[in-house]
């Protein structure tokens, strides 16, 4: 589909963009069923919060509006929204008054294979670790150099995803997915407020995981946590929950739990 | 001056450019002097090597050829070459074949006050600190979240740059330029090989202090070590050399290696 800069159609951006300049700015990837974004109100949380952390004055009224009327034109499909802090010339100072640029791109629905849901998938283990950061942790922000270069890692299609590890060796997500743990019966996912991106399907399974009474647990997590555990799964809102049934020499089988949070991620895509 | 992208004008980008949707890609700023680019073999000895680590595939004979062909056009002013991955549909995975993107920028002479050079510059202490990353380290790629959020920190026009530390409190580099300490005669600047953009100006005064005799030390530095120094100064490849004469408590004044190195950077850019 057609993708939108600022309401407007067009293909291009200008060159003065701070997005392509600095990587300054934000990004959402959101999945588009019979017209409407799934976990809409997630990802205008985690866009407005960006925006507060990274002091980008949005008018996320519009944006809601925008997204909606875009998902609605796009029908099914994967929507991807690049807000950029705007643009300015030279210098690292953003300038002052200038509006965020809203650029709106539609892609037919992603084609995982079924079998990802099915029997899960192996991870692949990445050697890029992530760096830690503070100010830029937990946002989906432009600057994916790490991702980009751990993806970079494997072109065997065996593997669907890659492990990220932080510079101190801890376990934290995906490349493009966050990553759940299950061990006697408790959920448990990295703490990101280091490092990783904090997805929206993460957030909306925290939610649903408490309603269903089963505990969550956010904290840091070993290679032996990943070991130990009685089964592994990775979120993200494009695709819902992929079981891992491998990761180097470890291997799990989709389990209860998973099937459980899978059946509701799908309900959460198509709600 | 009109921009051009791969060797045409133009003012617009596409919307798939992994520039803007991962800050994919590198860039250099490079001054122009008589229609000459200042520093030309240490910007693409940087290029060169930045490619290398990030694996993109650029022809860069092509590109010494387009930047020297821009900088004849432009005269006098500041060139900025912003080399992108190329473009790609959604995923972080580089497409195969798909050649990198070449966008050159001119913009006028930079007009810094003269009393920068002269008299020195006070620093701001940035409270954002620079995560470590190793892999994305001395580059200089298009992931510049940290330098944004740290430019943004002050507004006061007496702070002509900010003192950057990293995450374990040692002090790397200002937020677009160098830092070089003076001690006992001895010339100290940051190890950059966990965060921090190893510039083309720091490179070559290097070059030009060892021959001049004066010993070259890399390393981790502390305030310690800065509120020690004797001399104090800044440097990048637009504006060459700026003494510090303040920073916090600290103070500075322009000392006789400075004002040797001083002489040497101007006459650096305009070689």
């Amino acid at each position: 589909m057609q993708s939108w800069v600022d309401g407007q159609p067009a293909d291009t951006l200008g060159l003065q963009s701070r997005g392509l300049a600095y990587g300054d700015g934000l990004f959402e990837t959101i999945a588009v069923k019979a017209g409407r974004p799934s976990l809409f109100e997630y990802h205008l949380e985690r866009l407005a919060l960006g925006c507060q952390r990274l002091a980008i004055t949005a008018d996320l009224a519009l944006i809601r509006d925008e997204l909606s009327r875009y998902a609605s034109v796009l029908g099914e499909g994967v929507l991807k929204l690049i807000l950029t802090r705007g643009d300015s010339q030279r210098g690292y100072a953003p300038a002052v008054g200038v509006p965020p640029r809203r650029i709106l791109q539609g892609n037919p629905p992603a084609a995982y294979p079924a079998c990802n849901a099915e029997h899960g998938v192996r991870l692949f283990e990445c050697r890029t670790r992530l760096a830690e950061q503070p100010l830029l942790a937990g946002l989906k922000h432009l600057n994916r150099l790490e991702q980009v270069l751990a993806r970079s890692e494997w072109h065997d299609p065996d593997y669907a995803e890659g492990l990220m590890r932080d510079t101190a060796g801890r376990v934290v997500e995906g490349v493009y997915s966050n990553l759940f743990l299950v061990k006697d019966g408790v959920l448990l996912t990295a703490d990101l407020s280091r490092c990783g991106v904090a997805g929206v399907m993460r957030a909306a399974l925290m939610v649903e995981a408490a309603r269903l009474g089963i505990d969550v647990r956010v904290g840091d997590l070993s290679l032996e946590d990943l070991a130990r555990s009685d089964e592994v799964f990775l979120c993200n809102s494009v695709y819902g929950i992929w079981p891992v049934r491998a990761c180097a020499s470890m291997n799990w089988s989709p389990g209860p739990v998973t099937r459980k949070l899978q059946a509701i991620a799908r309900t959460l895509l198509d709600a």
